[in-house]
């Protein structure tokens, strides 16, 4: 009779329908209620109240992580890590569950905010992957470390996190694992060992001109000229100083500068965003970075700018042997033809410092959320961090609790 | 016995000591209250409050504006024009009456608000004008037409004045005066006929680019790079599209884009501020910053950058026959070691839509409000708009209502 | 006796010392005589005469161009290409054997000449591989088409002797095999199958601009500010258009503009150098050249630029089947360890068109010719391209000659 | 019978056609054949056999350049300058004495010569005044000397003939005059007081990069790139570090680089032309070049840049006595609607020198060359250094020569 309102989530677990609307419902809620990083308020406190439900205790980390421990006799002990944190981004899907939600940016600004990364899939999968290991302790042996982590957009939160004791109030784990969003099919998995996201850096450029008004262009430094030269001559770091197969990237995210039109401001200020594959080409990259915001504050006759480092992300680096391991799970769970060992992504992760600080390896996988049938017809559906990224919200449920299953047995399973 | 407290206004016109403390007062107060350009309401009440209690009769005109009409008897009508507006520059003068004032952008963002122009040294000389005129009815006859006129920073207030019938409500003039503070010395003047002031144009450049992660430029157009190209090549105009000895300014005076460093955004923002010294010129330069934009938006893929005209400053002109007269006054008052034939300035000036909107002749001076010995010693205060723009409160009330009665009495004064 | 005096080229092929002085003579003389493309006469004049002198019938094909058939009755027809022309760069090798030849470029002008690129290496052990096997007969049989191939610099030669009807005139090959000197060392050999060089474009570009006096920029369009407002522009097609992963390269070689400091010139000239690795990402660089160049002439209010196809290299494509048979010839020769799987370079190559034009497999692999212990010491001696690059002689020969046997044997070879 | 064919040079003097006629020949004559600035050795050839021909002694100085003296009696002695050289353009006038030369450039290169500035009036001018004066000795007396300057167009000449001892070898005049064709109707003369000219200077730019195959970008420092982004950030001395009325300009009249265009060179050559108004303006322009130039060189990793003067042009002052003697002079002659008091022009002038050099004052003049008809229709014909800079032959003449007259007998007239 229920036969057909099961889903089968990994080739040896399913469940009934209901199971998948009610996350699909925790899905939509999240959608519809995101926050910026670090301001995970609300978030944390639905994940707590979610986890009481369940039975699982929690204790708060890192001001708005939630770390829930779930225990089922012997065995090992593994991390798994959801991130939490939306995006300033104004949501343009037209989803009946679009985020009207705004936030305050770190210059005081509101802004509109959307799950424009796909993280409330991470926490969905997650609450689904808790709810059903704690219904079926048969299935599991060990301890499970949910990691619910604030602030990976801005590279803050895993190690606010470490920075409060998590690794000292919660178990230490033998592995940490962690999942992302990607707009492939449902049923789609990226993994492989090695690198699998790009070092990146954040800094605020701050240019320091000498104000005037606009009809005395001779008395002033003019602090928008050259950062306008800035932005054209870090173009050449990609395109003169890298070798063309090094993947690197240097984007100027922002730029503000002056208040009033006739006037030449004192100061500009522009962000730049730096991806780079390796250690070694991070230190080119960014002391080329350096070096021509000097110069071209120089030409401007304008004093050394002020750089301000805003955040870095580490490696995220996939152990070969743990990679293997989990590899060797998926297969299992979704057949070979399921996974894609993608090419380094340019994106970026602080996942890495969850496993790194405590030198131990760490597993990250992508998973798909959307609907296969559309990727047959050629469909080309918006990215992550675009306005009109949407998540079909039954494939983000199925496809991220099935991929976080199979991970987390790969280690806790009883077989 | 009072002989040493009395201060000469003209050369046949002396106040006791005790007025011009009251207007220094009066000055160190609006001083010490700026508002932005089309919010200047405390402003406004403040001017007619003054005027009533001088026992002159006044309305609103242009939201902010205020027209005070003082008669006395048969003979010309005039106008005489103060403006009453401050800037968005937060004031680093340190003196003790110094401007904590803020204020509210067009954006909604809060900007601290001072007298930057001086234009507090305006509308206390024309109070002061207002109440030696009230008070002494038997050096003039005629009618004056007192304009404080809002949003001249902008290029608003004088429009808006006209648009809300100032010359249906007031007695038409048959000249318009009007006067502004300079870094000179107290006691000097800066006239000559022709073009006082350039032609100013302001627009806002909205670059429309294509949104994406950091990470993947090939998916953007990048806003804030085509931005930066357009910033560049607008210097151009001025460094090979117009002749060595054409006075021209093209600044771009703000430069917004971007909420988050690692998210190409989907547009930029910049606005540019032309000043022209001739009809010509202005068309040459308003079609160059067209076709720039244009051009690059196209270098860039982008499509059709959207431009806004913020506002534009007419013609300053100074009728010669007018500007004889007054300058003969001047001469009689002041001598004419005080005069100077100044060069066309790159500063705009909407002063000239009030006369040129009913067709009859403007005159324009600027008068000193600093202390004539610190130009001895070579030195150079800083200018209007800066920071730092601090005239004598003493020299500007005399300089400032001296130079008012002397133009003023040139067409009512009786003789 | 004689045995220390041996040298080995291949598993099976030992050649006396002396055979190896012979062609480090021939390869001296050819580094010290390097002619520019198109014009290597002398270069052809000393083929013909080597192949004379050993007795093996030849042709000339493509004006500079050298065809020798080499029969040894039946069995595959296989071509072997060596491409011959220098580079105008000059040397500064220090070499006793160095060029001091100079050339005529395509503008009339002088140039010294260098076989900055190898090509003497290539022509060397090919005179060399034809001289072993016109004389061992016993080891191969089939024929050998000899193509001593013009213009490679410049992507002329190769179609140049199509078009001359060199697979009229020759047998028609089942394959054609071609390699290149690297700087690695003796006995390293690179090859994989699939793409081994960049497709490449070169074109030049005419800026069109308005002669004037240099103290009438007004009455100029400025070419030279046109041209390096291109040359930044076309920087953000790799920094901004390509995904960082995107292997692709786009580089000004060349600029000239103006006769006089004081003249504004009537137009600018550069030239554009792309590499890219494959014909998805040259059509979207070629269209963006294309976009930027016209867009930043309009910017210029200048006229459409005149863009002028310099050369274009074809796809340099290892057929797989085919590129395992050479290498299991090398690795038997050679060991696996002599073996590197390169990663796509982004020099080119048009020994493809030989292949391609009549539809038959290609294969090309690079050979090392430096001195193997100079790389343990970690030393990176310069490139090719570098004025100071600088094979050793020996090295070169028995590198180039065992490789090309090698490879020739694997379809050739009786055994 | 002969008054229609007797042409006025001044009030007072008149000539046969036939005298004019003869000048006309020696004008085409010396327009079909230019000579480079400081090749003008036929040019000087011609002038010694014409000086001679009229029984004036003369003397080479400076190389190229030719010193004639004429006395006749007691009295002043003043100089009077013609400038003799050509410049590297193609004429395009269509004229049947247009100029078919060739010269050739300091770097070797063959280049068309045409008489682009104008030269050529100048030459045939001074002959005709020195014909007319030493045959009419009744209207004159005093010491004329006569410099014909070779090298203007590169300040080389004036400073050549110095060094050559011109003051030492010639009677030290007491005023020095000069005068230069403009493309305004002849009659008219342009003369004022104070500087005439601008101050100009030349410099060469070497900017030393890295070389490197284009292919690998990250191999070299891109020296073509860095000369770019240096063209665009000069543009902005003048459109940022100037007053907006401050006359000046910076051109940069040539860019070379490369020889190849899959070569990244290892330097790139400009040379910029500037012209400011003033030694203060210069001061401040000079600097920002230096500036500019070493901060993209370090923007780009490149060493500092090579910086070689290759010429500057003096202050091209009028003395106000000397030059108010002259306009007296020209206002009895010619009316006083035949002069214009022009603005500063940015043209450059190193007759300056030739008074400077000895302390004695110097006036400048222009004359002009066109048919008066041509502007009153509107028309503008193409100016000095175009291409198509076509003075009327019989109006060069005559008003060259009337000029000449009546500057020269201000000084040395008998009355």
């Amino acid at each position: 009779m229920t036969t057909t309102t099961s889903v089968r989530l990994t080739a040896a677990i399913e469940v009934p329908e209901s199971f998948v609307d009610a996350y699909v419902a925790v899905y939509k809620h999240l959608h519809a209620h995101p926050e910026l990083s670090s301001q995970e308020f609300e978030t944390a406190a639905y994940i707590e109240a979610h986890l009481a439900g369940l039975g699982i205790e929690s204790f708060r980390c890192g001001v708005t992580g939630v770390v829930g421990i779930l225990k089922n006799g012997d065995g090992p002990v593994i991390g798994f890590r959801a991130d939490t944190d939306g995006l300033p981004i104004a949501e343009q899907t037209g989803l009946d569950y679009s985020s009207e939600a705004t936030g305050t940016l770190p210059d005081g600004s509101t802004a509109p905010v959307m799950h424009g990364c796909g993280h409330d899939t991470h926490i969905a999968s997650a609450l689904a992957l808790a709810s059903l290991l704690s219904e079926r302790r048969g299935l599991w042996s060990g301890t499970l470390v949910l990691i619910f982590q604030p602030g990976e957009e801005t590279a803050y939160g895993a190690r606010a996190m470490i920075d409060d004791g998590l690794w000292d109030r919660a178990p230490k784990p033998e592995v940490v694992l962690a999942q992302h969003v990607m707009p492939v099919g449902q049923g789609k998995l990226v993994i492989r060992d090695g690198h699998m996201a790009s070092l990146a850096d954040s800094w605020k450029i701050t240019v320091h001109g000498q104000q005037a008004h606009g009809s005395q262009p001779e008395k002033s430094i003019d602090p928008i000229v050259a950062a306008s030269a800035m932005v054209l001559r870090l173009q050449t770091i990609v395109s003169r100083e890298l070798a063309p197969s090094t993947p690197a990237v240097v984007t100027v995210g922002t730029f503000h500068a002056g208040l009033k039109e006739n006037i030449i401001p004192d100061s500009a200020e522009f962000t730049v965003n730096v991806r780079t594959p390796d250690e070694d080409t991070r230190t080119i990259v960014l002391a080329a970075i350096r070096r021509i915001i000097s110069a071209e504050a120089a030409a401007s006759a304008a004093p050394e700018p002020t750089i301000t480092e805003l955040n870095n992300f580490p490696r995220c680096y996939n152990d070969p042997a743990s990679t293997s391991r989990v590899m060797q799970a998926f297969t299992a769970d979704f057949g070979s033809e399921a996974l894609t060992a993608a090419p380094l992504g340019m994106g970026s992760e602080d996942a890495g410092w969850l496993s790194d600080a405590i030198g131990v390896p760490g597993v990250f996988w992508a998973f798909g959320a959307f609907d296969p049938e559309l990727f047959e017809g050629g469909a080309s559906p918006a990215g992550n961090h675009s306005p009109f990224f949407a998540p079909d919200a039954r494939a983000a449920v199925v496809g991220g609790t099935g991929a976080a299953l199979s991970g987390v047995l790969a280690y806790l399973g009883r077989n």
